[in-house]
């Protein structure tokens, strides 16, 4: 029976991290740490300025469930956990169900994603799950077969070093989700707009707010169009940034 | 004259931006605006949760230079000027100099890199300057040529879409200094520990400490390898996290 860590960023009582525990009850023993409470578009952060607490959850999650929560990011959930926190193995780190996508570049903002991506820098196989619906009581219920064979494929397939699988599900019954698409990251298309006003002093402050991001839907093959089209996206991600068919031209500057 | 903004993660009163931001005003217009402190590690964030203050700093910089000072990360600094704290198109943003390297898979977590990825998404050329030291005094002086080159030369020449420079500088004296290499992102070696505490009361809280991470210094051609001999080193990053070369091989698991 593998052990599967589960962590979000949506904090520790939200409807998709509920379901994804649930869920991951069918294929091993389940410890639940989670941010105390949200932490979207957290990124992936290493709190080193202050401790960190790490508190015992009861009557959440099922009674074979152990959970904490914690004062921290996302990625520092996973880092607090493999350093000793739990004194088990872990075979494989899961995180969601996001509520909202993470498509495109949204990925470098996302804590859904530093969790995997931090679980990768410890050596081992991960996934981030979203769904593609801003509403925090969405179904969770469709995702859960998604959830079930992929997370059971990876345990099966491993994943190459450093790499991690980010999916995205739409938000439409079970029997409208048109199964897997393997793709690439799109592009988003942000649009945020800065809201100023006047406080009570006459000082002002300001708000990011704005619209949903739109992005490259006609692009076939991407995550965006993925999703758009009724498909459960993976898109294999990994930590390697670098632009490598950007070297030889940079290397031809004038330097 | 171009315009050119500056952030960095280590906050408005860090010796580093200050180098920076004089450096800077031998190629263009200057403008300030950084975290009010410290946010090393902070990751790339949007702050949507709560508003954000924007306040002048006066007296720090030289004169010539408009300051603010946000009680944010250092991404939300550089989309709220961009949005529109400062009513001037930006030609170029810059981000440093961080006080630490970011090498390797540090990049993921980095704010001073989370700077120039946010101003990519804003369709920006961007550069980020670490020195390769963890002394908050150290000496930034034999920086200077560099960060005016490197900057000069991006502003000439263009960078990709979504494509920035991340630059880290050894801490050596100038004439020690041996050039410039175009490099890829190597791989580091995390040395955390997590350090468990008993409060006064009983109750366990964790530190994540541990010693300066290593990485593959024997790996030519890598930013690791390239700051261990000397080499100010230029890695171009980009915001496309796909694995593709682990596409047709993900797509054969048994879907």
């Amino acid at each position: 029976m593998p052990n599967i860590l589960i962590s979000n960023d949506d904090g520790i009582f939200a409807p998709g991290l509920k379901q994804l525990a649930t869920s991951m009850l069918a294929l091993g023993k389940v410890w639940v740490v989670a941010p105390k409470d949200n932490q979207s578009a957290s990124g992936h952060r290493k709190t080193m300025h202050r401790p960190l607490r790490a508190n015992p959850i009861y009557n959440v999650f099922p009674p074979d469930i152990v959970a904490y929560a914690v004062d921290g990011a996302p990625s520092d959930c996973v880092a607090i956990t493999l350093m000793g926190l739990i004194d088990e193995p872990m075979d494989i780190v899961v995180s969601g169900i996001n509520s909202g996508p993470n498509l495109g570049q949204d990925v470098t903002y996302s804590g859904t994603v530093s969790v995997a991506l931090e679980a990768a820098i410890f050596g081992l196989p991960a996934v981030a799950f979203s769904l593609s619906s801003r509403m925090i009581d969405a179904d969770y219920g469709p995702s859960d077969s998604w959830l079930r064979q992929i997370t059971a494929q990876t345990l099966q397939n491993g994943l190459p070093h450093h790499t991690i699988l980010n999916v995205n599900i739409p938000p439409l019954p079970a029997r409208e989700l048109r199964g897997i698409q393997i793709t690439r990251q799109g592009r988003r298309d942000y649009r945020d707009i800065l809201d100023e006003r006047i406080d009570p002093f006459g000082k002002p402050y300001y708000w990011i707010a704005g619209t949903e991001p739109g992005g490259d839907v006609e692009a076939e093959g991407t995550d965006i169009w993925a999703v758009n089209q009724g498909y459960v996206s993976v898109t294999p991600i990994h930590l390697d940034l670098t632009r490598h068919e950007f070297l030889s031209a940079l290397q031809a500057w004038e330097w």
